[in-house]
């Protein structure tokens, strides 16, 4: 670990910890981040042998393919609502939602409400309006978070997946979607990025909480 | 005229006759191909200079950019509707809407009806829903054929327009979200091309009146 | 399947009923899907693994790599050409003919008569001409549904496949061919969409069925 | 206007009026906007000729090339800090700033900060850090957003621009290195979108205004 | 001129002499090319105001947009086939017809004999047939070379031009759609390289006259 | 092999007969093509397991991965010089020799002589010379055709291949190279396509061998 | 001038002097930039106004497109060779020269020997030798820096242009070719940069002058 | 090895002798070459297969890659620092490394200093002004180059790695980011090419070491 260097004080400049990134970590390494110190630690994108091995060390949300040690007590008034398309959308959402609770932030989540049958989504209306946040998943076409975001107040960050075939190319045509739509207060994080649609999601919840100078 | 063969069988052989695509054609050309022979005669894409030319030989649809000579009377009961998503997007409409026209068929027209603001779509349902065809034509996101195509049994062809910036990369993000969609019974043509959908809803249309074998 | 919002009235909305996408469904969400209710129910996209589980509950057609339970009798006049240019795109006609024939629609199918012995195509006209609709499947360069479009009356729907390797790109090179072209009455689904074609292809022959209003 | 269907609950539903987008409209279309009605009215990416046409009957901002009737009083403590990486980015910056200030929404102005001279962002850093959200507005590389997001815990939205030649691809370069970065909280509009970026500013403050229930 | 390196000697190595490309040459520059030295001189891709200026000095073709001085005469068994898909195609046949006839080699032209009415490729097979070297025009789809690479024994030269809307991107799905191709014996020059084709052709003729070692 | 249509008139058409491309085919399928019939017959592209399959009925190249079946005597004064840029490129060039010589022609075959040492091509000019046609197989940045098109009077196919990393782009780069370059009497095919540069190399030497008309 | 912040230190920090990119600029703020403090100052890429507007207050090069005030004597030993391909790349390469010359270093200018004819490179190399530094410009193909890198033991930079048509694509595919291209010691710079390759150029002959610690 | 045309002029010409690159070969190929002749020998992106067998003859390098034999002592005042933005790119920075020790260069390494905590990348400048040269690795947005090469003296070499995911696009977005940045003194090789920027580095440093005529 010598070649690493740890950014403890992220937290304190921007109110979001340095979270570990599982791909090409070794098993000893993760091992030893999550053995150090004390409080919250998150890693994400583990492989199936990365979350054994940490498994008696911090909690494990398999779909969500993350671990957590530490996490804080969910409360609070402001919510994110976390929607997806369809179900392949799912483990995208859940690594938000793990993200969010980790941090205390309570979610309501609403999957499968794609504009295939649009009466879905207009189902889950109610739910989703007392939001302070929407987060909005989708793969193929993208489309949901442009309608979502025409729907409600809340600011909506749409997180494109790698869901769909052939011209969906690997999530480019639902990021596209949703940057080229006009529907106002969208904006948009990388294909699959959950755990930075959370970030930017707990950032919006801060401004909120934060008595304004 | 001696390098052109045009192809006066192609109407007796797929149903539908050749249109003169303006682009790079002389008013000499143009004035000819208008001047000989009787009966439908239709060019696309007109500069204002060829509208100009040819008025005093076909009917102008400045609009749509086509000239028209010998249309046939509007009549039947099978009828296509053509939305729009923007205000943009009604010139592609209109080049869909003339050639219909023109071959006699009769259209139902709904514009700005785009996915932003998803009541506007709903409260043209009911006119929508008895259409024996669907043309949608979208830019910038391109979801609103996705959104008809899972409200009506009527077949969907897609028009993805060149309306947008940035990402919208001159209509080809529009044309991604229509193709990765999973709404049921949705086709598309090329960016812009509101007479190859025509020709398609002409082409089904004629399914219908065509006793089968 | 709590996640899960079964689409139940599609069939109703748009003729065309919900179809289970296999890929990231687990066994026993599959068998859940295929041992509840009755009537048709399909799946599409199935592994080896995925086809061996539901081999007691359903039909399965390995070739088309799909599911059918409850398929209808096939019947009535209107005929669906079913073409391909290579012998490497019938796993896509497939998946399109035993959609339609599960749906009840008769398929007229011709493979390998691709471009570049077009003498094939000519062989095989006298089969496809009396079709309501022709379904043509390419891949490589994906020029037979521009040919086939100038030869007959029916609508064409032109399915891009990802055979080929360099500059096909995927099926992409095969796509854009086909929206490019100027031959009248095609319009394009998604690479390798056989089902989406043969959906197109459903809401196509329930025009000729519907008595207009 | 008989084609236009103005979107009149659109602030209510979503906190941001329905906006002109400039292109393509007539100038007796935007006089007709602007002359009906009263309160907040906004166009944008409009043309000389366009502002021209609406100086009497609306603010002129020729840098931001919008036009504004009826703006609200700036006040209120959440303000919204706009950066600029160079001096050709700021036109963008201005469409954002007239937007946020026609909303009432205060705003702290910076620009030619770019990390080609790293020590210009540090020397700002004061005047930043009290804002509630920072919209980040950089073309060519779109490397200022990711720096900025590492170093404030306001959430941070992206704005790339079309400015730079070569591989800077008309503002794709720039939007994909802002959404490629690992720097937490940071979202991201369409390129050249500086409109997208205040209504989601917008819709960010208004969470903070909001009682949660 | 004492920047330029005339490669005097590049018909020798090659069999082809250097030709003068139009695009950013002075008046001044392409008089002195055209004044100096005797024998064949050829210059492409001339703008109005080149040809206007060359006109004393060198036979101008305006649809080629070519000047030549010292044409060889045409003679020899060895005729080129030179065929497009539609008029537009035709600037592009022209430069390579051009550039043959000045080299002293026939030409067999046929034009607007595209895939979208097969048949009147069909129709001038007759004339193709005798041809010691094919050389196929085509934009749009860019189709018709691989058909008449599966119908002749003569080898196929692919000239994909930039004719066409949306997904024709320029000439680049033309040139995909030649190299994904499976019908043997087609190679395939740069998009609206009418000059490259003729050069390969010109190469190949001179293998069939000279006596092999 | 019921939906096979074999073209048994290739040859007889165009002078290549139809030929196996391996990818995709079964063992029963392919060693029932190589029972059937008499002359030559070849298989290209196969895995290790076809190969194998069909060593009692053909001969084997292991490296170009064919399988080549009453393989002609190779005579002729015209031959092909096949040139490779380094020596990942082998594999591609044994592809066309393979082909070249099963039809009975005999090659010359240079391997890695690629520009970035040129000295190397230099050394080689004298055995490249006498030849009829030149096949030259380069990948990674794919400039050796057109140093070896400004050097011979032979016309010049060039072969990209997929060999490179990064920019490479699995061999697009050095397509787009080959294309873009302005040597003289050069044409290109498929990236990895061997075989096709054998097709159009042997329709080359057959204009000579045809007596003109 | 209030929103920008010029960059005074820069050539302290970095060797290279704060330089002025014309585009978007007014006269009024050019003539500012020119008209305050003393000693070196530049600006490129300027249009004919912007020129004729300077040229009262610094030298202008209207073939690099630059304005130059105090240029510093030419000296010392270390010289860099400019190359180009064809004579389309010569302003860009005027450009790196301009800026070289003006930092005081001496440049060997060598146009017009592109590898379509090889040999006028093989001519020029007894004078590029010598030099400590090679950028070597070129659009099209883009492959002459790979054979220069070959050759040489200094450091080469290459600089893709924009020249070329179809699949040269503005200079990527210039570019591509150079950074695929595997001759040592070649790194390349952003389409047309001319300014950039000098930039690095004069920090690599300031290596050779820097005392090493 | 008959095929191979083995560049041992290669050091001479360039300073770089010939390195083998590792994905094709053989194990007794790659034995071979470092079984014949003596001195410095290199082999890169070797599998664990290929390090296994040659640790016999060479010393591995796992961390790189790399095979070395002959390595070269390291000395001399000029040295080169390697700045890695992430862990991920460390094991291009070693091929980076391994090859400049190999050929006696010393060099500084600085790792995981990307701009998501800027301050991390302050605290190392100490450590890097003294170098001669700056090798930046850095995937995802690319961004650290562009930093680094605004705050040195020295020229820097960008590397983009293929770290990353969704837009970053194997990484040609690091490598826009860096072409397009304006930051003086930097150029870019190929994506995880390690190696080519050490052979960049080696001809700089051969600058400053040898005397100017």
């Amino acid at each position: 670990m010598t070649d690493v260097r740890w950014d403890g004080e992220r937290e304190g400049r921007t109110g979001i910890p340095e979270v570990v990134f599982g791909p090409g970590k070794t098993i000893a390494h993760l091992r030893a981040i999550f053995s150090e110190g004390t409080g919250l630690r998150m890693a994400s994108r583990l492989s199936d042998d990365q979350m054994n091995a940490l498994s008696d060390l911090a909690v494990i949300d398999p779909e969500a393919r993350m671990a957590v040690r530490g996490a804080r007590p969910v409360s609070g008034a402001a919510r994110v609502a976390v929607l997806t398309a369809g179900t392949a959308d799912i483990p995208v959402a859940r690594e938000a939602i793990t993200t969010l609770n980790a941090m205390g932030i309570p979610t309501i989540n609403c999957f499968d409400v794609g504009i295939a049958g649009i009466h879905r989504l207009h189902g889950v209306m109610p739910e989703i309006q007392p939001a302070a946040v929407c987060i909005v998943v989708a793969g193929m076409d993208g489309a949901l978070p442009a309608v979502v975001a025409g729907l409600v107040s809340a600011p909506v960050i749409g997180v494109p997946t790698s869901i769909g075939t052939g011209v969906a190319q690997g999530g480019m045509t639902a990021l596209n979607t949703m940057l080229a739509s006009c529907s106002p207060g969208l904006a948009v994080v990388n294909i699959d990025n959950g755990f930075g649609a959370a970030c930017m999601a707990i950032k919006i919840i801060a401004v909120a909480a934060k008595p304004q100078p």
